[in-house]
């Protein structure tokens, strides 16, 4: 059994908005130790590919600083090239933000969003969705574009170690688990991503079942942590 | 409605074994237009992070050949660098095998398995990963290995083409679904990989269980084939 | 003496013609076991320093699959940069073509030429050489541009192994070769490439001109199996 | 004359030491709204030219995250490679900290600081080497090695802007300066680099010697500063 | 004490003007065994970022030949990526010589000055803007636009070695300074950059002052020889 | 006709052998306004796939200096990578001079040969072969190792131009070649490399033998020109 939590308890989730004065939208999102700072920036302008077509695009980038994790990783701008862990993640985040966004009412501009792991402590893809979207909507709020997003996702990390499906798995337990499972889904309670694996051992239909109402559990809860953090600095 | 093959009908499977005389495993699937050459190389030794732990390892590669496409994509050995679609579909090959793989009973070697595109007309990472198998038993087999692969594993894309519910898309149905899940299924009829992304509009649970009970119908079939390619080659 | 042909024996040469189906030209040509798939793609347009010139042009990329090798080589893409040897040879495939290609009558597009080397058994240049030009001509012939190739190329490639003389050597005499010499000649039997190389020992002229002969043979014969090859597709 | 500050005041100095769990250093260094992330790795062993010599070595690194500045700046480790500029920069913030660091006493050990702007307001590097000692420090006492780091370094940026002399150029500042210099003085009051640049309009002796003295008088401040929080932290 | 030559001595200094015959400005410049190659070459245009702006620009790049150093130097563009030390010694070399640059003078060019190091034995760098300023002036005034060069700049290295200040470190010199400084003064006696750093011990005020008196000196020579020269070739 | 100088007439070579200092062969090579600085440097120990294997090796690398073309090139080391033409070039000067080298001789040494083009007008890649040729055998003569160099190589270019076979192209005559050919010949007179090129029109057999007569000739004088030189040095 899992220590000091229940296996369908999230760790403490904190959302800090506006944490930088000078990025449009800034969020420090915690989940237990995990912190990602997550920052959204709206330029002018699409990608040549798109030009001219009245629709904006999103880009999501995500990094973790070389001393977030137990042992320093190096640094990917001095290895000259992102690692391709950081490409899967960074391209799950901007899929699942786009899957709420309204290109047409977000016009010709194009929204950076940067996730950059502070601290990693299990589950940064999933936290890094999760601060993305505050950050996002945060900035589209000052821009007058909030009808660019009209609806939320939250993530969360899933997984079945020692046998047992736990919600929001940390480091030590995501290090140990046979199988695991990113779930993605919209404030409408709609499914976007499914990214379940088996790393130690392949699973079945009832193990996926119960895992996915575990993790409807855990989004209903940091979705209205989202809401209130938006509430809250919009004064 | 699907022009000439109904909705839980696959392409035709064609699996080419030893298609070549000199890699170990060399495979050509074919899944409709869909063209994969597959090929399998045993090296002694594993990379340095393995070394004197008597366990061996796989790794998977994965490129489409410039023409392959419809209108011609750009070389990446040219380009310098592998595209993220590219690091994405190669480290989940190398998962998918990797979950029926005994690395104790491969002992300290490890297994290349190279999938090159010849032609592309959808589903290429679901061919890659039931070609690949095919290349990695058969380069086993004739290395009298045939014990570290216990199991079998082949995948299926699906997806919901304007409401409806398809199984293994081409190019033009891949373009135009709502929803795309990639399914990878061991021989045991179990689940190693469940991909699915909302490329238009979120989903619910139903639409994901309908999915998945049409992949593993296919996977089934494809199970089939490989079988009775690889004991045509076995002779 | 060499085992099983004659010095001035080509292997078997097989030139497969609309090998796939969405490519414009695509040819497998084998060599013996040597094995490479040529594929022709036209694009509208020139390179910008070629603009508005009223002239087309023509490029051209070779790469060895990593399994086509005995040993399996690194593959390009994931290394992050072409190998000298691949620069070389693809910028000889480059000028032979075009030395027989007519950049008016092509008009402002650009010919692709890829050569995918599936197996590697000795001569991948040459053959590349060889298969390349009945892949353009196949894909400018159904593009009604046929007049912009108004001659024929191929190639072969000759040695002085163990101080005799010999036509198209397979991997393991090239291995041993004294001197090296790949030759491209037209149609019309001209000379447009003598690349002779002395690999062990420096060779006089006497030995240049006795391979140079040996070469045009090899030549006219590999020149028939174009055409042939060419006239069964057009059908 | 500038707004809301003295020439000679420096921007309101912040320094949160321990500011995350997993790093053994870590500060968030603020000077104003420039906040800077600094953390320090201690690994076991140094690089290869330096193997069995009984000393240890010191590698800084500096970035600025995309949103940190006013306008998004293109990440480098998406470009495939650093900056001129940053390359500079984190050789120069090595340079500083070496120059107090006891090498002997470090053993055969490296110890990593990573400066990640976070915001940037003018004097990034100079707030990067304040902050760096200060997370070094706080790592080498973790360790048991403070031997290691007998005195302080600590540094500020200065410039002449319309004429006139200035302490801690912000970034509109430092934008329309004519004369740029970056100072890095010992605890012990030596000077350890002067860096001085003329950006707009060579300058003369008196003027250097000037900012000399304004930045010895803003630099007693900062150590002030970084000897309370370490001593606070230490509790 | 030095061996040869007093503290406050150069080592010979030669500039050859006209070097080559194909740059616009080409000087091979002498300064002991150090020896640096120096060509200015002037283009049409300037960089996208200053379009339209009625103003030139001016880039410098620096580069050691591979065996210029005592033992062979990796050859940069074999190994893919300039060095730090590179890239911040032609940031200098750029920043010295755009210190006395007229832009608008300069119109819509770009100068582009090449440092090629053949050989060194220290102060490449400071050669290097010596030897640079030379050939960008003589390249100029063959365009008939002297007049965007209205002053001149040199540099010199200065150090302290074993407690003794000397001027014009030569390698050897150079390896075992406790101070390292370089010093880029104009025609007209004002400072450039003044970049003072401590390679071994911290240093004071005093030092640096005496430092800066014995460059000031040196500069002054250097200048006389840069004028000399130019008029030599101007005839 | 050609202009100032007859078909089958070199233009001056001069060769200054010992131009620099530190290198242990450096030689500066001049053929008419191109000239090419080579040098060659000994170090102990081979590549790792040579190792302990009794034999040593040879590494060529070629580099254009940025403005030793009539308009400004780009420096490779900038733009990240060596141009195809580069890599070709330096494969050819390898492969001549290694035609010649006693590898046992040498013993477990590389030896490297740098030919860094200072001006470039026309022929220099054969200039660096005949420059690099004398700066190994000058390195090895002072290391007492001239046993590993028994023969000499040089290189000269040919071409057909305006119908007339020319001996030694400058730039603007290499433009307009309709044929190329470079040739290598060792001091015993043999063939070591021969690479003809129809630039514009394909060629015949009796062109390639009057090239081959006239190169030959020019070959012979540069191999005198080099014999003296090498002689002079030795004093």
């Amino acid at each position: 059994m899992r220590e000091g939590r229940r296996s369908n308890e999230l760790r403490p989730v904190e959302i800090l908005v506006d944490y930088l004065e000078q990025p449009m939208g800034s969020v420090l999102y915690s989940q237990g130790k995990t912190k990602v700072l997550c920052t959204a920036s709206l330029e002018e302008g699409v990608p040549r590919w798109l030009r001219d077509a009245g629709r904006g695009w999103l880009t999501a980038e995500y990094s973790l600083l070389p001393a977030s994790t137990g042992e320093r990783t190096q640094r990917e701008a001095s290895a000259g090239k992102q690692k391709g862990r950081t490409v899967e993640i960074q391209r799950l985040i901007g899929r699942a933000i786009r899957s709420v966004l309204d290109f047409e009412a977000l016009g010709e501009r194009t929204l950076w969003l940067d996730c950059d792991v502070l601290q990693a402590d299990g589950g940064t893809r999933c936290a890094a969705i999760s601060g993305a979207w505050v950050a996002g909507a945060r900035a589209l709020g000052k821009a007058g574009l909030s009808r660019a997003l009209p609806d939320s996702v939250a993530a969360v990390s899933l997984g079945i170690v020692d046998g047992e499906l736990l919600l929001d798995l940390d480091y030590v337990e995501d290090s140990g688990a046979e199988v695991d499972l990113n779930l993605v889904m919209t404030g409408s309670e709609r499914l976007v991503e499914v990214q379940a694996t088996a790393e130690r051992a392949p699973f079945d239909r009832d193990a996926l079942n119960e895992l996915l109402d575990l993790g409807a559990g855990g989004i209903a809860e940091i979705r209205a942590a989202q809401e209130a953090a938006l509430d809250a600095a919009a004064g």
